[in-house]
């Protein structure tokens, strides 16, 4: 339902950035990028860091430097190893490690490095994914292993989520895995779009093999009757079941949802933008009438769409999917469509209006008011793990991470420097000093975190809590506390660029104040960006001479094109051929005002149906 | 983990219940219950119910007295359909519904009726399920759909579960669904015990068949290099990726934890207890020490004991279980089992000590403070969606569910009785005094429903309520607003008999305090049923005579035998052979107390090494 399908599977995720062919802009940032490390490591040693602390930062900028020069520091590889004092079991270990792990070859998993953006924005988002620790290759194709601080994101959507869904009238329930592989042939367009590849059952045993060092084989005489699939949707399933629930009017609507793991076999994977397994939600809901359902549809786009904008700060365009991009089985498929950094639409969240298609094909019938036995009218809508694409390709920076307050997991990372050891006094008024910050912000409902970890250094904490985007951070020494006064940081938006003394009395109200602002400032850029990102009456050749070379990994692309046009599969598919643009949506707004009245279609001449959002897409 | 592996599958699930073998007991139960259905029949007529809602109770009594006499009503069922006036199509859909549904051959999923007790216990656990819309067998062999009412019961635990799990420092994950054959042969003992009963991914497509009409087939060219299973626990997973986040001493404790579904192709099963797929959460912990694994197995445990006696009002009886019953690749299964109204035993939660099993199996060391590589210790619990038939066998009566406020997803049920259609005067003094009730019951953090239902009669919402264990219904009617009055009625404990009157005034603090004391006295019932319910002191010959024949459908069975035991896996399993009991536990508390020294054991007369407790279990 994200729509892994009508999306074409020619995108190409090139991971590798030449640099051979570094324009002028990109060896700036470099520089810059070069420049920021270098000043970083010598704060990190003027504070007395250890080698540990600096050595991850220094490696970052031996990277960087490589990068600018690929002939920099080619020999000096084999000495950093020495300098590290690895134990030899360590290094053993560690080349285990890299022979197991087939899925990563370059294995940088314990890199710190973030690729800048203007370099290589494809990597750049692979090396956020890593240093936040958001997500990890697993040993199984295609699907990820989803670490604390992505999961905590995914968790806080589906808080804010599951309210919605639950005041919209839907309840939860949880619906089988497995689908019988019959039921997937029954809606004709479903089985023609969707499921084709797919995780497929066929057996329910494993034996040990004769011989034993073969270890585990799967037991041929335990195989199903009929194969069993993976659900990579749950339509067929829930439709099955509604036949069992739905007789009268009085049954109508009736609405449910699912928090669960799907399962789709792609051949091209990014963590969280795509992957064979994701969680996500899917609804589903079952109406009286045409009507009813529309409008749930319509609603839960909307509320999608408020999700995207309050809880992650990522304004959407709201629009209905052209023919050929809508989900196998619907009448309309209602769509919100972010805008990447990048120039890339991506498609956060779907609602479909499955008209009776569903209802017919399962049979499901009501004994209606009038006493008539009539068929029953569809929808269902989702949002999946993707949305933690979004909201990286959407707010964060060359530095890593950046969380809008309200969707982070700690929003104010507090880092203490503890006063020297013998002070005793000192060391009670820090205490009570940090006891009553804690509970301050605590009490007016802020998520917060002490850092106290005593083997670290405070420069290697403030690099750690950056990277995984936290918003506000708040130092609080000897010499703060005694002029009862803490140091505030911001991970971005205004006030980021310094350290802030804050008198303690007010620093609760401030930080409460601070987050609301960044908040909002966050919206209001990825606002301007949308907006500036759409490109308004351009011809057809401009956008294809734009879009045909705008890779995943330029940063920042031309973006989206707003065009009149003649509703038209066969020329979609041209225009998808020939520069790889598709249509991202037909947007609700320009074409409930009717913009492409008495306007020509860009791509044919002829007379416009719509104004369609055109765009390169994850 | 909920230990599907250790109990026998020589368990019969004998569902049906012969009549020709009632005992005069039961035989007074039905009659008791056909009387009171005649009452609950003339009281819905009194108030002038439809017969829409009469229908299904009068359906009820008629099966009741079928029950109590086979050749009742047996002429009678084609006029009923008649009565009914369904049109000729739905009594055609309804056909090839029962046609279809083949798992569920009976197709009663529309009877309100509840088998008594004392008439078949294991009937009686299906109907409950049924009647309150907790879950439903799906199409897919072994598993169910939980429905919103179970769904939102499995909620309730996993928020109350999910803050004790943090707590105690585990942070939530996700890993992949699926895992490598190959995988699960690492751990010698685990692959002995585990994982060959399951569902087993071999290919990853399906194509249309040549024959159009044979739907989809499996693509034989889509077959897996190495086949994929579905996770039936995720220790070889997280071990696997365990070994790329353990370094150093300074990684450990870490502590994960996942909200999953699983699965382990299970050819017995029965909703909640034993299915096919299941939720479930799983921590898994690796520590630097043994004594730091082993307490985290034993808090986990604690845990578990405190979320079942706080929140479910189910005490349990903490215990280790004997080596033939351990989790395969553990060194202790710690386990807290509960009992249910049948004397059955229900195995609640689990929590394993791994040992170094896993650390070495999968090579995760780690450099400890004293530059040592060591092995990792480990350890891994879970409950799962078990413990909602655990709730319903703990506190359910023959009138239907019972639920304990704290775990009710709805508290308190107002039905509001509206004044005639004329009386504005009473419709707006009802609308204020239902506004304030309501206001103030939530303001005081009760979950509270108004049903409003305009097309149902009082009498069939009562019902209602009643079988889904709702814990206070508050009836308020124009007569009641009057005298500035309620009306409260409990669903179980002291003051369920009747009908109370309560001063409008009082209402909030009086259903405060009329549900905590409900929640105490439901635990203080099932802590004196659970003393009662084990017997000490007795032979090895009367408890297996008293054991030999107490099927799961007998009620109230002899129950559980705490007995000093050597510790013998051979006289373990005669035992199971000759009575069908196992070890449920070796209690903590008598264990720790000595209570087996200086006794002989009660099976092989030699000196005694633990008190053992016995039982038949689900």
């Amino acid at each position: 339902m994200t729509g892994t399908l009508a999306i074409g599977y020619s995108v190409s995720y090139a991971l590798s950035c030449s640099t051979e062919q570094l324009s002028e802009e990109q060896k700036d940032v470099l520089e810059t990028k070069i420049k920021e490390t270098g000043d970083k490591i010598r704060v990190l040693k003027e504070e007395g860091a250890d080698k540990a602390t600096i050595a991850p930062i220094v490696q970052e900028l031996l990277a960087l430097k490589t990068q600018l020069d690929p002939t920099f520091n080619k020999a000096k590889k084999p000495k950093q190893q020495q300098n590290q004092k690895q134990s030899q079991k360590q290094n053993q270990k560690n080349q285990q490690k890299l022979k197991g792990n087939n899925n990563n070859k370059e294995d940088d998993s314990e890199s710190d490095f973030i690729t800048a953006r203007a370099v290589d924005y494809s990597k750049w988002y692979s090396d956020i994914i890593r240093v936040a620790g958001l997500a990890e290759t697993s040993p199984v194709r295609g699907c990820m292993v989803i670490k604390p601080w992505g999961m905590s994101l995914w968790d806080k959507i589906r808080t804010d989520l599951d309210e919605r869904i639950k005041e919209n009238g839907a309840e939860n329930c949880y619906f089988p895995l497995l689908i019988p592989k019959s039921f997937l042939s029954k809606e004709a367009e479903h089985v023609d779009g969707f499921a084709k590849e797919c995780a497929v059952v066929t057996h329910h045993r494993l034996k040990s093999a004769d011989n034993k060092d073969d270890g585990l084989i799967v037991d041929p005489e335990a195989e199903l009757e009929d194969p069993l699939i993976i659900r990579p949707t749950s339509e067929t399933m829930i439709w099955y079941m509604f036949r069992k629930w739905i007789n009268s009017h009085r049954d109508l609507p009736l609405k449910v949802n699912q928090w669960a793991n799907v399962m789709r076999w792609e051949m091209r994977t990014r963590p969280f933008l795509r992957t064979s397994e994701f969680l996500w939600q899917e609804g589903h809901t079952a109406h009286a009438t045409s009507e009813g359902a529309l409008d749930d549809a319509r609603t839960m786009m909307e509320e999608y769409a408020t999700l995207c904008e309050n809880l992650m700060a990522m304004p959407v365009v709201r629009g209905v999917k052209s023919p050929s991009e809508r989900f196998a089985g619907a009448v309309d498929t209602f769509t919100i469509e972010a805008l990447m950094q990048n120039g890339w639409a991506l498609q956060s969240g779907t609602s479909h209006f499955l008209g009776q298609s569903f209802g017919k094909a399962f049979d499901v019938t009501f004994q209606d008011t009038d006493g008539e036995e009539k068929d029953v009218w569809g929808t269902s809508w989702g949002v999946s793990t993707r949305l933690i694409g979004a909201l990286i390709m959407t707010h964060s920076d060359d530095n890593g991470l950046v969380l809008p307050p309200r969707v982070a997991p700690i929003q104010i990372v507090i880092v203490p420097i503890p006063p020297k050891k013998n002070d005793e006094e000192g060391k009670i008024a820090m205490d009570k000093a940090l006891d009553e910050l804690v509970a301050g912000l605590k009490a007016k409902g802020m998520r917060v975190k002490v850092d106290d970890r005593d083997f670290m250094r405070n420069g290697a904490k403030y690099f750690e809590w950056e990277r995984k985007g936290v918003p506000l951070r708040i130092e609080l020494g000897p010499r703060d506390v005694k002029s009862n006064s803490c140091v505030f940081k911001y991970r971005a938006g205004s006030g980021s660029d310094e350290k802030t003394s804050i008198d303690l009395n007010d620093a609760v109200q401030k930080a409460s104040d601070g987050l609301e602002s960044m908040q909002e400032g966050l919206l209001e850029e990825a606002r301007s960006r949308l907006s500036n990102g759409i490109t308004e009456d351009a011809s057809y050749e401009e956008m294809r001479d734009a879009l045909d070379n705008d890779e995943a990994s330029s940063y920042a692309g031309p973006g989206l094109y707003l065009v009149p046009w003649k509703c038209d599969a066969e020329n979609e598919d041209k225009i998808k051929t020939e520069c790889k643009a598709t249509i991202r949506c037909y947007p609700l707004d320009s074409n409930s005002e009717g913009l492409h009245e008495g306007k020509k279609c860009f791509y044919s001449g002829e007379d416009a149906t719509h104004m369609a959002l055109f765009g390169r897409a994850y």
